[in-house]
């Protein structure tokens, strides 16, 4: 190994915490029909964001504003907070980079559920950072009282949280969320990573203008506003946080006509309420479907669907039957969400096909109620 | 100061390395006239880029390659090496960002020259590490024996050069890149910022195929190709060095359309060519301007001129001249560049606009010869 090389990435045998569609597509050799498993927006862009594409697209040549102040200003009036509280970056990958690079020396403890986002590992491990992994609930919940714990017994300098959940989609109300805030060390930093709260009830989510000092709220564009090849995302934290994380920011991450893409799509209401009825119709659509199945789903707060297959191996064996039928998707691999398969909402289209696919999976002909 | 910093962010206290020209607009309250300090292509943005934008816009929806396959294939052909060879990332930036962090432990020393580039410096600040600054020549080139002996000398771990430099826009020959290359300790890692190689001639250059166990060399899409806006560039160096790193990348950081419309660009032969013929004829424009003025100019081999106006006092008098007049352009601070003004070559029209202003400027108009 090269002398060069941080004590850290000298000794770092770590793999991406994804293979992509794309990658697994060439894997296998041919395309998929229905690309399930990224929770990408599959109803489109914004029209808004596409019309400022067209608009803007000779600005390319010119280099992206690196204090994305129209984007944290448009933002801060939606959240009814200065733009001083607000940190934009490359999607909420880029935010976990910064801010676990903002946190983690070589040793921290971070603590996240075992099985949840594993981007966030990924950075930990990359800064030297030991994972405290505290397991799922038997429900399909994050134990929100076991990774306060754990975080006050490791000093954990971070908490990662999904509220909604991934890749289970459930909602913990702003209540449980407050409590756990109110459990962690002072010294810890909350990493609540809302990447799906736009599909949840805005009333049991946090306030809007609420802020403490070691809680980041994190959002992105990726989901609802049908942004995700852009790269996207922004942080809500208090203003000294966000002060502190801009000395280490990569300021021209953000490319210029994404910024002003996501500025646009911001506006776009009538795209936002079609998305969130027809995700919203989707996600009935696959209650329904599980039921027809003879299984049932995860309540979801989110643009996908836990469908729960009862134990690992039908839910590994359904997993290739989609995989064999061109259906991408994921299936978490940690007990004990390994029952479950993750499934973005389509279109009804895509709907139907999977539908179709899993009807005639080996692995569940044999529930499907008479 | 917040316990969940690291040991670095506790006790960094530095700001961005650039205040980008959107952010002087908003400060000076009128936007400018000529856009001359950012060094983007004034060119515009290759045709085919932008064809290939507005082809597949919708897609914008869609997660992007995070292994950036089809685009490190393309540069693979162009470059004669194994797509093993290649990193993507968001931009130059993106690149030192990496780099710097993949190498620089607290107290780590990097060298660097003093007036280069600053975004290396606020990098190697962010993971803490020291930074030996050597000063230019006061011919304005690089002082190649100075860098490398301060490599031995402080053990350092990185040394970053630009070549063509940045603000200078001089080109060193690959001979003394190699006698470089020779000389700094085999643990040292040399960052090699060819942002603007692609203006230079290539018979200057390093070979497209050489490589090195401790060379980096870094490309963009931002100067020749239009698209500083979209953030994308590359590193090519040994493959175990491009194993390594690939385990600290941000593996989504470039968006879908960013890799596409570089792919695109990359085989846009006839905007290349146009930009580069544009480029020369702007280059002697300015070299033909600075003898109009009675001053001269330091050869370039980029897409900027660095106008040397004879000292500082004078240089700063015209840069606030210029910038009272709407136009926008970098004066390096530190000596002995600081006699310098860094000017990108624009289209006709603007140049015109230049000329007037600089023809009027009262620390120039006494030594313009009669």
């Amino acid at each position: 190994m090269q002398p060069f090389y941080t004590r850290v990435l000298a000794e770092l045998d770590i793999r991406p915490p994804f293979v992509g569609p794309k990658e697994l597509e060439r894997r296998r050799g041919k395309p998929y029909k229905a690309r399930l498993g990224a929770n990408e927006c599959l109803f489109g862009v914004s029209p808004a964001a596409l019309a400022l594409l067209a608009e803007r697209c000779h600005e390319t040549a010119l280099y992206s504003d690196p204090t994305n102040k129209e984007l944290r200003d448009a933002l801060a009036s939606l959240w009814y907070r200065p733009p001083a509280d607000i940190v934009v970056a490359e999607g909420i990958e880029g935010l976990l980079h910064l801010f676990v690079r903002g946190c983690i020396d070589i040793g921290d403890v971070a603590v996240t559920s075992r099985g949840g986002y594993p981007s966030f590992d990924f950075y930990v491990q990359g800064c030297g950072g030991r994972l405290v992994h505290v397991p799922y609930l038997p429900s399909g919940e994050n134990d929100l009282t076991g990774l306060a714990e754990a975080a006050c017994r490791h000093e954990a300098k971070l908490v990662y949280l999904a509220n909604p959940d991934n890749p289970t989609g459930g909602l913990l109300p702003a209540s449980d969320i407050n409590a756990l805030i109110e459990r962690i060390p002072k010294g810890c930093l909350l990493l609540l990573d809302e990447a799906y709260a736009d599909f949840a009830d805005a009333d049991c989510l946090l306030p809007r203008e609420a802020s403490w000092p070691n809680v980041v709220r994190m959002r992105t564009f990726s989901k609802l506003y049908g942004l995700a090849g852009a790269r996207v995302g922004y942080a809500l934290a208090d203003p000294a946080i966000i002060v502190a994380i801009d000395r280490i920011r990569q300021h021209f991450a953000v490319s210029k006509l994404a910024q002003e893409m996501a500025l646009a799509a911001l506006s776009d209401h009538t795209f936002v309420a079609d998305v969130l009825a027809r995700t919203a119709a989707g996600r009935e659509h696959y209650c329904t479907l599980a039921e027809d199945l003879g299984f049932t789903t995860l309540p979801s707060a989110a643009n996908f669907v836990a469908f729960d297959f009862g134990d690992a191996a039908r839910a590994e064996a359904v997993t290739e039957w989609l995989e064999a039928n061109d259906v991408f998707v994921r299936r978490p691999t940690d007990a004990p969400l390994d029952r479950l398969i993750r499934i973005t909402v389509g279109p009804p289209e895509t709907r139907a096909y999977l539908a179709e696919v899993l009807l005639t999976a080996p692995a569940i002909k044999a529930r499907i109620p008479a």
